[in-house]
């Protein structure tokens, strides 16, 4: 056996001609083209009699602020990302809201980045609609849309790219303190940076006139549809909001925004990203979800974790790391 | 905020009725049933120009065998498994096969375990011919079966439930030391354990009349299609044989069985599967491959990696741990 290099594993791909051990004989046939295209990104679970269906809204590259993590140097940040073999100053962002189906109510937590993104992004972005579609579920069988804070790719995709209703039979309920602050018109006066306003004016565009006429407030700690329970996490946003679903002898706990991407926020809880608000609430909030996640072995769903973003969580140096769930290929 | 305990979590739960803090008052619509289906189980990706293509033929549950892990003891392995948050004394094994387009061949590196297989699992297992055709990859269109090596869920894909061939328009492309081995009587005759003689006697069930027909050897280190070339990886079994695909300045080690589960065999190379037939060898080969992938920084494709199955690889301890590659939601 040669020596194991990728240098000597390519040389005999490079020298191609000499080496083909099976001159094909039998008569040429057509050429399959390439498929070019994706699976549609959607996944499903059981929690006890609950049916959670996964639906990626797609992934977002882009390169990293200088101060994308506003407490950490940015050649540190390079480190972690090429623990987990990721190209250095590029920040890698998946979005992956979900759909709940109690058996009387069948939600979605999130919305994902729109329709408008799907066009923008030819598609790399805001595909949650067309992946819940691909589940079997249509966007007007939707009953309830659940929002967990007021970020846009948490909220923009409760518009259409016409600015009509994504989902138009639903009530979409919202944590009553998120939505107190981000319609505080001195809330919005005071925030100081470009991100504040830029957020506060995007919460104005999207929640209009027709999406307010659904909206209900919902209050931490309460049941907002049966099996699905509200846990207070603010920090990412004033108002941020966790879900503990659970049915039977089973529970996952959905964290929203509690970390940004694992690889990234779960292994490094001390890292104040710029989209915290409260960084040090944030990170406090953090610490607490975690250590219960690790105590109580419960599983994760994570909106900004790779899809299916269902994982177990251990302790591992001064953080936590992710072990995802294997992918079960029937439900 | 209350103590973050799964107790309490649980007990708001519990209190529903009093709970619900959004009482509809919308016309009550008509629960939508539970969809009950998971999602046909293939990813796609690119290496250069050749696309890859994972389609799972599903996973397997069984309770092991006390000697599943012959130079390991049985609360050993069941430490590992809890490390990962799998249960006791029970084996998860996922089957991947992949389907290879190159432009100018459409082929299959490995068949899964069988349509007679997904006849008698219900659907578990035997997976991998409806998840490509979900991926748009018609049997009959595949021009050349590529096997790594002759065990059952490797090979029992060849042929479908009636005996004809699964892939009546393919060449079946076969290691040369492999086919040697399974298809010597002396070497049939020597086989002392009960899993060796089941072994071949499948082997000779498989490789018919008509899959004989269509069989052509191929050397180590050969280009067996277009950017597809052997890798001498004995030791699971004595012709076993791995893959490296390249393309332009990319490539991916298709790893067949240099490793069963990674939760368990790539954390601890130097724990010996009762289906390693020779467990020294085979762990000599594991070190080999996976000291040149961390060294090399290769993405790894593992046919009993969790799908889909594409990894990089790190150090960890006295052995390695995979790092999945996050899903790409476009091509």
């Amino acid at each position: 056996m040669t020596a194991f290099t990728r240098r000597n594993l390519l040389s005999v791909a490079a020298g191609a001609a000499t080496a083909i051990a099976v001159p094909p004989d039998r008569p040429v046939r057509a050429a399959t083209p390439p498929a070019g295209k994706q699976t549609a990104g959607w996944y499903r679970y059981k929690i006890g009699s609950i049916e959670v269906t996964v639906a990626t809204d797609g992934v977002a590259r882009f390169k990293m602020a200088e101060d994308h993590v506003i407490n950490i140097k940015k050649d540190v940040v390079n480190a972690a990302l090429a623990e987990v073999f990721m190209e250095k100053d590029m920040m890698t962002t998946p979005y992956n809201p979900i759909a709940v189906n109690t058996g009387s109510k069948l939600a979605v937590i999130d919305t994902g980045t729109s329709e408008t993104n799907y066009k923008k992004s030819n598609g790399v972005g805001g595909q949650f609609v067309s992946n819940l579609a691909a589940a079997g579920i249509d966007r007007a069988a939707v009953d309830t849309v659940i929002i967990s804070h007021y970020h846009g790719d948490h909220i923009n995709g409760l518009l259409m790219d016409d600015a009509s209703l994504t989902y138009p039979n639903a009530e979409i309920l919202v944590p009553a303190p998120e939505h107190k602050y981000w319609m505080d018109d001195g809330e919005m006066s005071r925030a100081t940076s470009g991100r504040g306003q830029t957020n506060f004016k995007n919460v104005r565009r999207v929640f209009n006139a027709e999406v307010l006429k659904r909206v209900k407030t919902y209050e931490w700690g309460k049941e907002v549809i049966p099996g699905v329970t509200a846990q207070a996490t603010p920090g990412h946003t004033p108002g941020h909001t966790s879900y503990v679903i659970a049915s039977g002898s089973d529970a996952v706990y959905v964290q929203s925004d509690v970390t940004h991407v694992p690889f990234l926020f779960v292994r490094h809880p001390d890292w104040h990203a710029f989209y915290d608000q409260d960084g040090a609430m944030a990170e406090a909030t953090r610490r607490k979800v975690y250590d219960m996640l690790v105590a109580d072995k419960m599983r994760v769903q994570g909106f900004h974790y790779p899809f299916p973003s269902l994982a177990h969580v251990e302790k591992y140096g001064t953080g936590y790391r992710e072990i995802p769930v294997i992918w079960n290929p029937t439900i």
